[in-house]
């Protein structure tokens, strides 16, 4: 980047929300993927008009620009891997407005997930997706990844709640998308179509989320199982007995060990371990539905069932289960984190095909996952320092890809595309769709500085 | 259209499958709008390959393609405002398959709602949005509206439930979008970009739906109110209490006595009727709910609360509900029906907007809707054949869209754009938004053969 062009983004954003010092862009160049690339500079936008003229410039200069939220993804989408401007939205970072009476929410890009949901707590509602980077996550983020978490099977993910959007588009006009009102069919959909595209059709700079009453009741219960079949069963048991639990998580062997060998929680050490939450307005409604769902873990030789009796039970089984990722990361040196989702009549194949895979590989793969919508998240564990582990775990994961294809499943339910799924794309999609993905990428970004390089829309 | 081009299309069909005959000509010009014009032609298609067939010929020598359901949209969407080529749907009506394990239906476009409903009666599950038309729309034209209905406000619109589409490109090629699992991530989400485009981008033949359990346990009221503050307020402060009914519904004096004109349901003849449901799995939960929902009523001075005891009773009140557009249609010659959304806290300001416009137009306009969700269906009624209450129909509408627009709100909730609305979309969407649709439209549709003249996309 030549001194002009420097001088003339500092001269947008003030040299004090400008970096191109070496600490800043090797920060910068990492998220929580495997990938890393160094960006030329980073920015901190803090109006929409920052956006534009940073845009505007970078579109003119055919420069790379990498909007980035918290950095949490873990599929390389805030990788600059082109180089390029880094675009930091964490200074945008105001709540607008909340309206209980309208249901819904005004949030900059930057705001972070849990701090919407502490600003929710005294009116009793959430916005529901719960991703497990909630503590750090930005909203911004949430939407360019269509973030998901405990609660999907339930309450969906963040598609399901954008109303509207503010997004800069590549050449620097702002735009609104969407409505304000719970529901509007006014020309195309283009909120939903942003939502998921990671950064690569423009900067969505604030956001008109749908909120929801939170209920009020919730039952809780541990169920272990003596192997996959078994515990896949019961998993789409559950999903078909007639009712949804607000969530219904899966660890896996490996990682109920790595959790035991981490924390004082104790848990059993079996095959699997099926987390199951059920909630409602009244007590009758959330036992009423827990009832059913033991029932189905008992019919598929449940060994031991476990209902926690008070609250504070009920988040030490949470805490379990949200620890899963962070305990594992510290097994090995390096670990990927993978995302495969499958229609529900396939998860024992899923989980099946798991172990196999780590088996063929010589590998660790440790599972736990969103089972109730399908979605497993097999993490491979390795050393990054010896070659052919790396070897190995990139083999285990490009088979994880053609496994969770071959039982009609998606290449991933939450985390996206990034880099780390990009060469996979034709396994899931056909020619045409991705012909027609690349042509919108060209229609909103003629000059692809937009987070290049990213979900192979380049031919 | 030349004998050639006839033949063309004939033998793509076959005879059978073809039609120029003046009769059906008429047919085929109207939907449930009040506007009309004749095809040259109506073809049914039976497989997608037929459709692609049909599209590449339509591509290469520029002829309109609309592509109909039932005709049932209240905007215009089917209407062949530029003659051309009917594609209608309804003999690719095969339910696919119904997968309960993995939540799922898949159906051809031509499957009326109601089908597919009572197929999933037995599994004791749903695909919950329930349009009025559901006995005759098909999930085709769900799709391509976006359709929405009773059970809104708690379990939106089509928009959430589709998963998946195959879809025939203008150019025929023919391609699927998204996933048969309950979440994805993977590419941009091309599902939701068709769901709402009117038949403007492609022509979906295949849906992959999501389904739901259907809530066994039920609690239904109505209340009577003396003016429409309260009952704007009672509306408003029901979904801030905490719980989502899964139907709220209000029905304006003018509804009231249609419905009893026409039905021996003798409805209290008071300002604002609204009717309430509750859903869960346990009696203590609907009940629980319902208490909540009293309450509001009563603190807004509702007249008379009447809970159902019966399902009879309950189901009385929703044939009342559901007769509401069929019995006003008889009062007049001619009527629109509108479809105005706002937040809900302008919701008592829309209710005294809409009878303020009645009078300065001197035009009946009964009103009932969704309110649940903020969306009115303000029923205009009129002589057709009076010049004079035509111009001030067109007066009132373009009011009532300016009211919503003024009160934050949308041009429509649930029935599209189609021709009635497309003159008003800059009220709604600034330039870039709708220079970024038309942008869209001409990446998927260059020639502009997929029924053009809708949703204001022609320059």
């Amino acid at each position: 980047m030549d001194e002009k062009t420097k001088q003339d983004i500092i001269d947008i954003v003030g040299q004090e929300n400008f970096t191109d010092s070496l600490i800043d862009l090797v920060s910068y160049s990492y998220d929580a993927s495997e990938h890393s690339h160094r960006p030329t500079c980073a920015v901190w936008a803090e109006t929409p008009e920052q956006v534009s003229e940073i845009l505007k410039l970078a579109n003119r200069e055919r420069i790379p620009v990498i909007p980035r939220g918290a950095g949490t993804g873990l599929s390389g989408m805030a990788v600059p891997v082109k180089g390029g401007i880094v675009l930091d939205l964490n200074h945008m970072n105001k709540i607008v407005k909340i309206s209980i009476e309208d249901r819904l929410a005004i949030v900059q890009a930057g705001v972070v997930y849990d701090d919407l949901e502490r600003a929710l707590v005294p009116h009793g509602f959430f916005f529901p997706p719960d991703p497990a980077s909630g503590k750090v996550c930005t909203l911004g983020g949430n939407v360019a990844t269509n973030a998901g978490g405990l609660k999907g099977a339930k309450y969906g993910t963040t598609r399901d709640y954008v109303l509207g959007l503010q997004v800069v588009l590549p050449d620097g006009r702002i735009m609104r998308t969407g409505s304000k009102t719970m529901k509007s069919v006014s020309g195309y959909d283009m909120t939903r179509l942003f939502v998921g595209s990671e950064g690569t059709l423009g900067v969505v700079t604030e956001i008109t989320l749908k909120i929801s009453p939170k209920p009020t009741e919730t039952s809780t219960a541990l169920a272990t199982f003596g192997n996959l079949e078994d515990t896949g069963r019961a998993l789409s048991e559950t999903m078909q007995s007639g009712i949804i639990p607000s969530a219904l998580e899966i660890l896996g062997r490996e990682t109920i060990l790595a959790i035991n060998q981490n924390t004082d929680l104790n848990l059993p050490e079996v095959d699997a371990l099926i987390l199951v939450e059920t909630d409602g307005y009244t007590q009758e409604e959330t036992d009423f539905q827990m009832k059913k769902v033991i029932e189905v873990f008992k019919k598929n030789n449940a060994k031991e069932i476990k209902e926690a009796k008070t609250k504070e039970e009920a988040e030490e089984l949470w805490t379990a289960r949200k620890s899963a990722y962070a305990v594992l990361a510290r097994v090995m040196t390096h670990f990927v984190l993978e995302d495969v989702t499958v229609p529900m009549s396939n998860i024992t194949d899923l989980l099946k095909g798991i172990e196999a895979i780590s088996k063929k590989h010589d590998i660790q793969i440790a599972t736990f996952g969103h089972a109730g919508d399908g979605n497993l998240h097999p993490q491979i564990l390795y050393d990054g320092y010896d070659p052919d582990q790396v070897k190995r775990m990139e083999a285990a994961s490009a088979d994880l890809f053609q496994l969770a294809i071959d039982l009609g499943g998606t290449l991933t339910g939450e985390h996206g595309i990034g880099i780390s799924k990009a060469p996979f794309m034709t396994l899931e999609h056909d020619p045409v769709a991705m012909d027609m993905m690349r042509s919108i990428k060209k229609t909103f970004d003629p000059n692809n500085i937009l987070n290049p390089g990213k979900m192979a829309l380049e031919v």
